[in-house]
């Protein structure tokens, strides 16, 4: 299958924090960040595989910036890497203030998809050629996630990781 | 502060899917099982603190199973172990068979919660005491994590986490 | 039929109050909460039956006490007695105090259900052998307000009611 | 205080049933109905005691007839009696053949609201003076619901309840 | 086709303006309000018709008076003309002052609906005859409406919408 | 106030069609899609003028393009034109073909917004300086627009609109 390149699946959508959408500080919930994210994703991996896809995994997502009720949240995803049939998205969020209108990183948060067919079967998907350098560290760095993945659920051994195994044996 | 046993955390939810919360294949999406998560998982995490809590990270959750329209699924969620301000949750989710009433385990998922008072600023919560056997492996495990997620996000040396390393020094 | 028992179609929710579910004083709908009631007694009538169940009718429900936005509420729902194709599900509802972590029953309802197959017609559901003492109370309750029903639709004659009339004819 | 008739507390609702709002046999949930009447007698409580009005009790409901995803429901709601501060308010459901136009009763519920000041306490309310030779069956019948209430309740005695008695004691 | 009369086509709907319809301000979004009218015309349309509708414009509509939360909104639906196979409803929107019970006009607007088959093919619907004086107006304003829509859109030559043209002709 | 470019309150987002947003057909429901239109030109419009924006109208709207559940939909919003406390804004919408991944142009609207401070009144927006050539072409039909909603509202004489009146009086 022919290459593509990570601008052609970018996919955005900006929401507004909505009073259901967060605690009694007023604050915006984790669950629904965690949900916008995986429909922008989804979104994103479809526009690259032409597919319906399914969330596979969530990878580590951390919420550093508690978001208030009525701001905007935009939420920018692209595929970072596929695999044979799977992808790898990064959802990069940021939120703006009302007032001077400056957009500040929220987070950044990576989920996996797999292509699958209508009974459910998974599909092959095309690879990813990344163009910036960004895309070429976020491609890099998509390969030691999944080895850690993979080790996480018991089905690659420590030592064949060799790229995260670096990480440790300094 | 006195410790706490997991089971005076203990949150149950059971869900039924609805349309709105399925894909064109019938299936439920993730960021709808990942919301659900974080709300029963933040009530689990209130009932250990007695405070505000609020999302502070998700651990890797994958999803294997896919789970049809109208199915029931059922979380139980369970502070695994709290730091300073900090808890870990473990959320155990499983789909029934609608005809044999079967329970099938399909996913688990962790998250982190801090606890805050009104102003937002972390506040101290009990630490856990864990009393059954699965219980002792969870918070063992969860120390491993937190070294994993400080590394991961820069704010702690690979040689400093010594449980960690081990998975990779054999 | 084989007879089951009540503890085995036990099904548990915790739901937090949110915006959209209070007035403008902040408290719970009595809406919003029977709507939750219906959802969770339909799934424990479906661990009754293992067949699909739908709403028969609702029995009395008062709403004793006003409950706040935020507030975590805890429905448990278990089928007390089993006709033919219906069943009687009760539902006891509590609400628990954020700070103390104390909980209150703050409503009990019955709402009674049929199970039917794909079609819509009615199908017959094992009858219910009640273990503990509350449960034995609860059952027999059951045919009192199943009496009460038939008589207040006119499909009875108040004279036929024999265990109900008792409580009239001192 | 001045009396009102019914038709002022006339509250008018149409609704589409919409997916979420249906089972797997593509019928409506009890729940969603339940939700619907409780907003529009809300709305018909207010009309009369122009105060915020709260649920205070649901009388037996019944659900006869399955109604449709893409149904139109008509619910119409108008006090029946007024008490001190208490209102029974009675909802006539009907469902509308697409087809023909013909609309077919299919349900009808009674609830009871209480009319509150900001601090929640109830305050008083206008008796109803009933108009129609049908608002004057309801306004009696509503005395004989209010006694088997409190008799339920166990705050009276059956013998008390002379109207309800009769009923028995033929 | 036998001619109906506006009337038939009436379609009511009170809705209580929630949390989530609402801006910072506590104002009822204009979005909320334009599918609130959507749904109660699609319903008067269907009246109408006896037949699948779908929107098929929305006329001018402005949103002159600020609409609080908690506020009762009234919607009042009828078709003011029929042409071959398109309605067009006007929707009368007022809110209900919570003290006074006085009802006091927010809006008017205008949409425009197509009766459609199971295949989405357009079908014939009966043409429209006013009763009342307001109907009449209504009637043959829509007609200037129509004209007006077909020459925004480039599809009728402006020397040809003989009665719009005497707008501006004087 | 200084000039700001259209480009600089660019919104986007992209819906994927839920089944609570279609009809009986499948398709998605006009009132859906009125109402993120709002949600998205809200956000533009607040960009541009940094305030709380209200809706004040929305003009001519037509649903040419029966869209399908699953669907994404694309929506592009920027201010057009500004007026004293007012702003024009105009929104694309396209929806993407799932196989091939083409875009399609499936709708045009023109919602009006105005600033307004926290005591809802209007507030001066800074005004518009087109740059691409279609922008400069929607700027000069913005006044039309305004002038001929002027005159439907009878709150100015058709002649006094000198170029709307232009397109009649050839």
């Amino acid at each position: 299958m022919k290459a593509k390149k990570p601008s052609e699946s970018l996919a955005i959508t900006t929401k507004v924090v909505l009073p259901n959408e967060t605690n009694t500080l007023g604050k915006l919930f984790g669950g629904a960040l965690l949900a916008w994210m995986d429909e922008i994703a989804a979104v994103s991996a479809h526009r690259h595989a032409k597919q319906v896809v399914v969330t596979s995994s969530v990878n580590h997502v951390s919420f550093d910036i508690p978001v208030d009720l009525g701001a905007f949240v935009t939420l920018e995803a692209k595929v970072s890497r596929a695999f044979r049939s799977s992808m790898e998205v990064v959802i990069d969020v940021s939120v703006e203030d009302r007032e001077t209108g400056e957009s500040k990183m929220s987070n950044q948060a990576i989920y996996t998809f797999v292509a699958v067919n209508k009974e459910g079967k998974s599909v092959e998907v095309p690879p990813i050629e990344p163009e910036t350098e960004e895309e070429q560290r976020r491609y890099d760095a998509a390969l030691r996630r999944k080895q850690l993945s993979l080790i996480l659920a018991g089905k690659m051994e420590p030592d064949a990781a060799t790229e995260l195994k670096a990480l440790f044996a300094k």
